[in-house]
C-alpha cells in the first residue's frame, strides 16, 4: 500500500496517576498532586504545546481497593471546564456515563463546555461496567451489557434533539424591538424514549461544533453499531496491527451500512509508550514499572476484570484452560476480557505475567523503546490503516506525556505525520469532522421517534 | 443598638444578562457575550478585584418566552469551574437542584470543584420549581413544594454522607510501601432514604472545605427548616429592614432548635443596585430600565408568577382582590408569590406598575440611589441584625458590577464594612464559616439514617 494521505489525530489520555497500575509508585509520578488543579493544567499546557487534537480523561464511578491502587478520580467534565481556561486550542474530551445520568444536564453541560471552550469539547460515551457503580447510585445491579447499548443509544438520540433544539441562528438580540431570540428557530422537542423522555427545549443555544463530538470506546458488537449509527471517534483497545485492520474495515463497513461517509469517524487506538534513549533504557524503565506490581495485586487484577477468583491457583503458572465462557457472562466489558484471554492463551503468560501485562497497559499496546521505533509503528499503522491516530496514553504522569512531547511529537512532525501548528480552532476543525448541520437534522428526524 | 462588631459578606449574584427583566436591552449589556466566556471571566475578575466573598449563579432548567427575554443559561456548575481557574481567592456558588439530579454526581462535582478551587465551592440547594423543567426531565409534573423539600433534605443527608466518605487524612501516598489510602478511613456509607439510596463511597477523597458551603436559597417555612438543619448561607429576597429583622429572628431560633452555634451561618437578602453619581442620575437610570418593560412583558410576567391569567384585566389598573389564595395553591415559590401580593395591594399598584417593579429586582430590594446611600443602607441593614451580608444582583451585566466595585466597596471598605484584602484562601475562611469536622460526623451519624 502507498504512502497514505493526511495527518495522525493525536489524544493525550490522563488516567488517575498514569495508565500504569504502579505508575504511581514510580519516583517521578505527581501522584501528590492527583487532586490538585496544577498538575492538570500543566499536563494540558504541555498536550497543547505538543498540538495533540485534544485531551482525553476517562471516568469511573467507584473507588475500591483504595490501599492498593490511585484510586479516587476528580469529576471530568469540571476538571476539563476548568482546563478550558487555560488552553485555546486543545480538545477536551470527557467521558461520562449514559447509564447515571439525566440526558438534560449531560447535553447541557457539554453545550456549556463547547460554548465556554468556543468548540472545543467532546463527549466519550460510556456505559459504565460493575455492580458496584450501580451500588453508589441506589440501584441493585448494574444494567446487563445489550440493555445498557440500547439506552445509550437512545439517551445519544436525545441528547442531540436537545443540542438541535436551537437553530445556529436563533438568536437575534434586537435590543430596539427587545426580541431576543427567532421563536420559530427554537424547536420544542417531543422525545418519548423506552428508557428516557423530553419534551421541551435545551436552555443553552446551539453549541459551536452544532454538538460534541461523539467518542465511543467499546469494540464490542453493540460498541461498533453505535460507532456506525453516531460515533466520530472510536476509541479502541488493539493489541496488534491485523487486529486493528480488521477492526478499522468492520467499522468502516458499518459506517456504509448507516449511510454516512468514510471520512465522518476517526479511530484512535489506545497506545501506552515507555520510551527511552534507547531500547536498554526503555526496556529498564518498562522492568521497573512491572516490578513495582506485586503478585497480590497481579492475580486480583485478572480475577476481578474476568470476574473468576485465581487465587487458589499458583500465581507463576498459566491460568486454568478454556475460560473463554467468563467472556460471554461479563457484564462489564466483553471485548476486552476476550482479548485478554486470548493474550494469555497465545503467549502461555503465568498468571502473574498477564495480571502484570495486563495492568501495564490495560489491553492497549504496551510499546517499550525509542522515540523512532515509537514514530515507525505510529506511522505503519496510519499508512496501513489500522487506525487515524492513536490515544497517547502515559504510563506515568506528568513526566511522560512531557517526554512524549518532547521526543516523539519532533519525530512525527519531521515525518510529515503530525501538525506543527493548529490550523483550525475547534476540535472538529483538529480533527477533519464536519459540524453537523442542524436544519437538515431538524426537517428529518426531531419531531418523531 | 450599638455598632456591630464585624464584616459585610458580599456575593456577586450573575443572572443572565443582569437581574432587570429588560436589562439586556440596555445600551451596555453584554447580551451578545451571554454565551461567551470571556465575560464571565472579567466579571469573577471584577468581583475578586472587589474582594467579593464569592460569585453565585442562579440555576433554571427551563428556556421560555425566548421571544422577549434574554432566556438561555449555561451551567453553573460548568461555568464556574472555568472560572476557578482564572481567579485565586473568590468563592465559586453553584445552584443546583436536587430534584434533576443524582446526589452521587452532585457529590463528587462539588468535591471536584473544591479540589480544584483550593477550597472555594458552595451549592446553593435548591429544589426547581416548575412544571416546564419537569418536562425537560421526562416527568410529568414538579413534584410538590414540601415533598420537593422532603427529597431535597434527604439529598442533602446523602451528599454530606458521601463528602465524608473519606476521612481528612486518609490518604497516605506511600510509595514504597505501595499503599495510596488508609482503607479503615475510607468507609462505606449505606444509605436507603425515602428517596435515594447509596451503598458505596464517593470516589473523591475529602474536599478542602470539608464540604461547599451549603446555600439555601428558601425562605418559605419548610426552606426555614432546611436552613436550620444545614444551611450555612441562606439566600432571602426581604423588602423591608422590618421583614428582614423578623425573618432573621426566626432563622437564629431555628438554629437553636438544631443545637447549632449563630456563628455558622450567614443571611444575605439580595439587593439590586441601581447607582448614580447623584439620586437623581440613579433614578433616570431606573426609569430608563423600567420603560423597557413592555406593558405586555409586565402583565404576562404577573401572570406567570401567582399563575392566575391577568390579560383580561386592565393593565393599568390595580391587582383585582384577594388573591393570597394563589400563594397556597402555588408549586414553586410559595414565600415570593405572597410578598408580591403584599406589595400590590399595600402600594396600590397597576398591574403594569407591579410587573415592571417584579422584574426589576424580582421580589429582592430595589436600590435607586448614590454609593454613600447604599454604603447607608447596608450599613443599617447590618448594624440592627437585619442580614450579615447581602448578594449583590446588578441590574445590567456586566457595567454594573464595575459600578459597585469602582464605587460602592471602597465606601464600605473606608467606613470598617469591608475587607481590603482577602485574609483566608477559601470561601469557608471568607465568610466565617467552620469546616465541618469529619470524624464526628462519621462517629455519630454516618452509618444510619
Amino acid at each position: 500500500m502507498g504512502k497514505r494521505n493526511g495527518q495522525l489525530r493525536l489524544g493525550a489520555f490522563i488516567y488517575y496517576s498514569g495508565h500504569h497500575a504502579a505508575g504511581w509508585r514510580h519516583p517521578q509520578s505527581g501522584v501528590e498532586d492527583l487532586f490538585r488543579f496544577d498538575m492538570y493544567k500543566k499536563l494540558a499546557q504541555t498536550a497543547e504545546r505538543g498540538k495533540f487534537d485534544m485531551m482525553f480523561f476517562a471516568d469511573l464511578l467507584y473507588a475500591v481497593n483504595v490501599e492498593k491502587a490511585a484510586s479516587g478520580m476528580l469529576d471530568p467534565q469540571t476538571l476539563l471546564a476548568a482546563l478550558s481556561a487555560v488552553t485555546e486550542k486543545l480538545g477536551l474530551t470527557a467521558t461520562v456515563s449514559t447509564t447515571y445520568n439525566e440526558p438534560y444536564n449531560v447535553a447541557r453541560k457539554f453545550a456549556t463546555l463547547d460554548h465556554i471552550s468556543g468548540g472545543r469539547s467532546a463527549w466519550n460515551i460510556v456505559t459504565s461496567q460493575l455492580d458496584i457503580e450501580a451500588h453508589n447510585y441506589g440501584k441493585p445491579k448494574h444494567p446487563d451489557h445489550s440493555l445498557r447499548y440500547e439506552m445509550a443509544n437512545e439517551f445519544v438520540d436525545l441528547t442531540k434533539q436537545l443540542w438541535n433544539s436551537w437553530e445556529d441562528d436563533a438568536l437575534v438580540l434586537d435590543r430596539k424591538k427587545g426580541q431576543f431570540a427567532d421563536e420559530s428557530k427554537v424547536k420544542e422537542i417531543d422525545f418519548q424514549g423506552h428508557y428516557y423522555a423530553s419534551k421541551g427545549r435545551l436552555n443553552v443555544p446551539r453549541p459551536p461544533q452544532g454538538y460534541p463530538v461523539l467518542v465511543v470506546a467499546g469494540s464490542s458488537e453493540p460498541g461498533i453499531d453505535s460507532a456506525g449509527r453516531y460515533g466520530e471517534v472510536v476509541f479502541t483497545a488493539q493489541q496488534s496491527i491485523e487486529s486493528a485492520k480488521v477492526f478499522y474495515q468492520r467499522i468502516h463497513a458499518k459506517l456504509e451500512e448507516y449511510g454516512r461517509s468514510h471520512d465522518s469517524l476517526k479511530i484512535m487506538p489506545g497506545i501506552s509508550p515507555i520510551i527511552g534513549a534507547t531500547e536498554e533504557e526503555a526496556w529498564k524503565k518498562h522492568q521497573t514499572l512491572q516490578d513495582l506490581i506485586s503478585p497480590e495485586d497481579a492475580v486480583q487484577a485478572v480475577s476481578q476484570f474476568i470476574n473468576y477468583d485465581l487465587s487458589k491457583y499458583p500465581y507463576d503458572q498459566p491460568l486454568p484452560d478454556n475460560l473463554y465462557h467468563l467472556a460471554d457472562q461479563s457484564n462489564g466489558m466483553k471485548s476486552r476480557v476476550q482479548l485478554l484471554l486470548d493474550t494469555a492463551y497465545k503467549e502461555n503468560l503465568s498468571i502473574l505475567e498477564l495480571g502484570r501485562k495486563m495492568l501495564g497497559a490495560r489491553g492497549h499496546i504496551q510499546f517499550v523503546g525509542t522515540p523512532d521505533q515509537l514514530a515507525d509503528l505510529m506511522e505503519q499503522w496510519f499508512d496501513e490503516y489500522a487506525c487515524d491516530g492513536f490515544n497517547i496514553m502515559p504510563p506515568v504522569i506528568p513526566g511522560d506525556l512531557d517526554d512524549f512531547v518532547d521526543d516523539v511529537i519532533p519525530v512525527l512532525q519531521k515525518r510529515g505525520l503530525f501538525r506543527k501548528e493548529y490550523t483550525g480552532n475547534t476540535l472538529r476543525e483538529h480533527l477533519g469532522l464536519e459540524r453537523p448541520n442542524v436544519s437538515y437534522i431538524q426537517k428529518d428526524k426531531l419531531s418523531s421517534h
